[in-house]
């Protein structure tokens, strides 16, 4: 029988990172009983990203990081919206440069994920926020 | 009870830039009644893009705009594919780094955008084009 | 009346570079008579990317890929993820720059592609790997 479920997952983070919530989206559809269907993942905010990749090696995080700090510098002289801070127009631009939305196939109750992949807010702003991603179920 | 719904957002550029379509989105969802789900968005081409992105201050549009002109320049001597022009390589370089489909959840007849979310077609040519978005919804 | 359906395509890569297989999500719909829904697909690693570009001149992959070899580069003394080697960190970024997953809405048995545009598997890494994508199907 088909079936929906929506939950508002909150992540308090402590600045810029990555935030890994991977068991809070498989706890949810264990809890829900969600067997076979699509988990779809938004986030409600234009500074920050959703991001899949490996929770093995944290290097790899410090050097994703390492990348974009690079590549979208804090306080560009380029950048004219810069109100709320240098890191501001620069966290528009990782999260236009990466993904706000993830749809991932779920399969006897579980995330059909790689071995190596966790789902990850990554937190673009300096300051800690309250973040909010939606989490969908469509199907049985 | 489960339905799907299936229709094309045309949008009419007037060359490089933001458009935003958040409205014949919502429109689209109220005149079909539909109340729960999720809604899928595919841009049909390879030199536009799909984005969430902030619709308050419109300088976060022209800095995003000015930061990918710079990473993706046009007339780059890069590039070998230039017969349709030298901004054509470089809208499809943007269109690999942004997105060309977006996931949104739908409740209680309304997309779960935040607060300051808008969604846009993003044209990255710099002649008008004629662009086509397939919307899709299935839910209740 | 609604239906789900779940596949795993398998992809051999002889290295970093461009597979389409447009065809075999294709075929797979056609075999399981899949009328009208929506299709997901998620790749399983954090080296590779899913994207959906033209697929008509070569020379588009060629300059994509040219594109971002020089914005991303092998060896880059920024990355201390080297153990697995000089291509390894650099594909990471890759994917976190691109998209690992991709929904596409199907009318009448037909994935709602642009005439233009192709389904890749990007393989970001230089040594030939087995890839898997798992392909949803929600819909009639």
């Amino acid at each position: 029988m088909f079936r929906q479920a929506l939950h508002e997952i909150r992540i308090s983070t402590r600045g810029r990172g990555f935030y890994e919530f991977t068991d809070a989206v498989q706890t949810w559809i264990s809890q829900n009983h969600l067997q076979n269907g699509l988990v779809t993942l938004h986030v409600r905010h234009t500074s920050a990203s959703l991001l899949i990749q490996e929770n093995a090696d944290p290097d790899v995080r410090r050097d994703l990081e390492a990348f974009f700090s690079r590549l979208v510098p804090d306080g560009d002289p380029l950048f004219v919206h810069t109100v709320e801070g240098e890191d501001d127009m620069p966290a528009h631009v990782r999260a236009a440069l990466t993904a706000v939305n993830l749809s991932i196939p779920v399969e006897k109750a579980r995330l059909t994920l790689g071995i190596w992949q966790g789902i990850y807010l990554w937190e673009h702003r300096r300051a800690p926020h309250q973040r909010i991603v939606t989490a969908h179920f469509l199907g049985e």
